[in-house]
């Protein structure tokens, strides 16, 4: 599987739970339906590690797909494209502090 | 699930080519027996991306657990901590160049 994984920061002056919330409440289940090919969908939300120190980012999405056509297909939908799923991303993520990397997935365990 | 994450470099010198197949084929067997309690164990390797850049990273790596308290006793445990973790981990990484996040894992689809 290919998968499109980003490292992601919430928009300044949410908090923690406001983002958490949002993203598995709301934008998760709009952004599946934008997303044609779709055959892998995680959100994982950034939590204090053991010594209670404060995360450096707010979560990790991975996003698989059959093939790197596929995912630069669903990439160039007209509903990810769409000014909704844009404003969506905008209300809880600081776009300017988003990195991601495409990787091919090996399932160990 | 409890998830830890970490986006990762190879070390200096290596190839990408070198560096995954020592990850998936040397790494990865070897590291499995070594997290007392591990339920999810994937490699994400990086790939180019369409328009052929090379990734910044060289791949992500998701470490699962049923609860933080696993987490936390698979990483205190005297394999992970053992020289020989250790040498494996050095052979293909770029340890200074390693970062991690600790998530709680929401599968969307």
């Amino acid at each position: 599987m290919i998968k499109t994984i980003a490292v992601v920061r919430r928009k300044p002056g949410i908090t923690r739970e406001e983002f958490a919330r949002y993203w598995i409440e709301v934008h998760a289940p709009f952004v599946k339906e934008c997303l044609p090919g779709l055959h892998k969908y995680v959100l994982n939300v950034a939590i204090p590690s053991p010594d209670g120190k404060e995360p450096d980012y707010d979560g990790v999405v991975e996003l698989g797909f059959d093939s790197q056509e596929a995912l630069t297909a669903a990439m160039s939908s007209p509903k990810w494209l769409s000014a909704e799923r844009q404003a969506s991303s905008e209300a809880f993520l600081d776009l300017s502090n988003i990195f991601s990397l495409q990787t091919e997935e090996h399932v160990i365990v």
